[in-house]
């Protein structure tokens, strides 16, 4: 029965492995492979005089990055990588792998993002890269298991859409039969439906598309968003909401992830709540005191601006209290001062995390604010028509996978914390 | 603080909710509400002399459907709902509901299925169809947490392509900027690729896209899939897999959602391990036993065949080692009797919930089933090359989220267990 190679100790008697042969070390008489699983590495050593003639036979076909099973005695040594090696009684190579690769797994030459990406299979067996991915699953498995513990319903909704969820023209469209489609650019119009429907406490994670011309570290035109939406809830009440949830994944990631967040360098530190609430216009003076391309009133805030505020918290901080006009149309004006909103971003000292707001659950206001951004509200009746019978009050809030496992872990660009980017120029692999 | 209904017991002093006006009935001095939320209904008293006159003011306007907040006295009384109801000292019309409504949610008037999805969100308000999603949560989470459990990794891989997963027809095309692309039928290729570097357990849940022309009760053009790759394991391992998480979510079904299945009826029967294997062979004869339409040794498995199956075997079960003709290039031929293969179905009575096979890994034997079934290998160069640099035995599965909960409901048509369409002729809500 093979085993995983972290199994195999200086005290395991024979070991069955199968892996990828990450480095080959040929000494004439001695031939030294290091192999590789999802688990650690493990030496194996070939001594030609010692083992079966077809073993050393088989061994001078082995190239690097092929998969090998190997089967034989463990021996303790203090030199090899976890103290110990395989004299091999058996060598299979099940999967040869072609000279020059055309990335080097063992990260001898470090290479370029795009070379990177268009040998990702490759580029994902050096162990730092694939601790980020099993970061990202602990991320999302426990943002699934947290939110369901607090009673939301998992939802699904449709990312063939017939209308814009923020009437913008950054939308791909798709021949959809006889019909004009969209991919939806977020589960927004959706989500609040469902709030109309009743299920009182929504999420989501899924893909969103957007498709932005610009080509940044930070954007990217295929995403995944953690979507929530909840009724007889405030902003608020959602922002704890969200605090709770950073803090629950960020633990979950400290708690499982060491291994991972050892080969990523990474000492994680779980967020402390209460973030700190920076009303919108405390954050601009925040801003404005260094930033050279001061900010006016009604501004949003500029990458500069989001690194000046965030050099001043030094942790996530939440920007609350914004100008109506620069909010979507469905954010909830406070009633005694319209100008702004019950709108949030959340931040993380290095860019914006999550968007939320309260939202607007009055049928005749969302059709002013509607037309208030220039939009035909004709185009947004599917969503109109849940505001009129009987659409509670409601917040909730998008946050970004990407983003947040980027900032956790300190990625330089967005593209190393997603498998396959798709952006301006990129749609493969 | 606002209650849910549920906790207001015939004990409970007093109490403040806030809920949909599920039914109205004035008796002249006397006008009775029923409130629903998402736990339950509440019966609120208006004994028209007793109360303050502006709630007798307020009630006369409120409207089925409206969201209202209500506060007062409980008092326990035998022939109403939960042998309590409230009368009031403060009721507020939150969000007023027109008359008529496009659809009766106290169900007096079953609707057509297009009526409902015309206004789903009035739909779901119904106890039982809201059940649905709620299940279909379980569902989803539990799978999460199975396979998160069991050290598979959450992947999410690109739903736009620039090609097919099966070279065929029935894409959507994406005008991605200057490129022409597609909208993912599957993630296949790239779960498989996942296996090439190194993850050895992945899964994936979210959205599959197909522009199958037909129209049918249990096919939808976007769909949920649940997606399983594993390395080092064969057709047989992922069966076990299969089979395991099946009963791992019938049970967290069964344990968390009684009164869910209450409310749709449905006394649900955990499915036996194993689950029949039945060759391919074997199926073709149980089936012609009692079909008018006879299969011949190469047809695919037909409705009427599925359903014949699946009355004889009256449980889940697999049907294995199809013909290699009818499955897709990349399932794995059995090495001494290659027109085999190591594909299996997984099929609920009614019909068939998952596909999977242990896949081919061996590059050159892969390029010639792409030409096999007709398929040129250079459109697949960006999957082709991973084969090329190392790629162990895999095996895996498709499970179709939808199909999962609709026979596990006994529900009649797909639709049902999807909250917004997408079908041959709907595009929205």
């Amino acid at each position: 029965m093979r085993l995983p190679i972290r199994a195999v100790t200086p005290e395991s008697e024979s070991a069955e492995i199968i892996g990828w042969v990450h480095e080959v070390r040929d000494l004439g008489g001695l031939t030294f492979f290091l192999i590789r699983d999802r688990t650690g590495i493990i030496q194996v050593t070939i001594p030609k005089k010692k083992v079966p003639a077809e073993i050393v036979e088989a061994a001078r076909d082995v190239s690097r990055e092929s998969v090998v099973r190997v089967q034989g005695k463990v021996k303790a040594i203090a030199k090899a990588p976890g103290g110990r090696e395989i004299v091999p009684e058996e060598l299979e190579i099940i999967s040869v792998a072609e000279s020059p690769l055309p990335l080097d797994v063992a990260e001898k030459v470090p290479a370029e993002m795009d070379t990177r990406i268009d040998s990702r299979f490759l580029d994902v067996r050096k162990p730092r890269v694939r601790a980020i991915f099993a970061i990202r699953s602990t991320v999302t498995c426990a943002a699934t298991e947290f939110l369901h513990s607090r009673g939301y319903i998992n939802i699904t909704t449709p990312k063939i859409v017939a209308a814009a969820t923020e009437g913008g023209t950054e939308l791909f469209p798709i021949a959809y039969f006889e019909k004009e489609a969209f991919m939806n650019q977020s589960p927004q119009l959706y989500k609040q439906m469902m709030m109309a429907a009743g299920f009182e406490k929504v999420f989501e994670i899924g893909p969103i598309f957007r498709a932005e011309e610009h080509n940044t570290v930070r954007h990217l035109n295929e995403a995944t968003s953690l979507d929530v939406e909840a009724s007889f809830a405030d902003h608020n009440d959602v922002m704890e909401l969200l605090e709770d949830l950073i803090v629950y994944v960020y633990e979950a990631v400290a708690k499982t992830c060491g291994e991972h967040l050892a080969e990523l360098d990474v000492d994680l530190a779980v967020p402390k709540k209460p973030f700190p609430r920076i009303p919108y216009a405390e954050a601009i003076e925040i801003a404005n005191a260094t930033i050279e391309e001061k900010l006016a009133f009604g501004d949003d805030l500029s990458p500069a601006a989001e690194r000046a505020i965030g050099n001043e918290i030094g942790q996530h901080y939440f920007v609350v209290d914004w100008p109506t006009d620069i909010r979507p149309y469905y954010a909830m004006p406070y009633p005694d001062r319209p100008e702004f909103c019950k709108a949030f971003d959340l931040m993380h000292p290095r860019m914006e995390l999550s968007s939320g707001a309260q939202r607007i659950h009055d049928h005749d206001l969302l059709v002013e604010r509607i037309r208030a951004k220039g939009l035909a509200p004709e185009a947004f009746e599917f969503y109109l028509k849940a505001f009129r019978y009987g659409m509670p009050p409601h917040a909730g809030w998008g946050l970004g996978i990407e983003r947040l496992v980027m900032t956790m872990l300190g990625l330089g660009n967005i593209r190393e914390a997603v498998l396959f980017p798709r952006d301006r120029h990129r749609l493969t692999p």
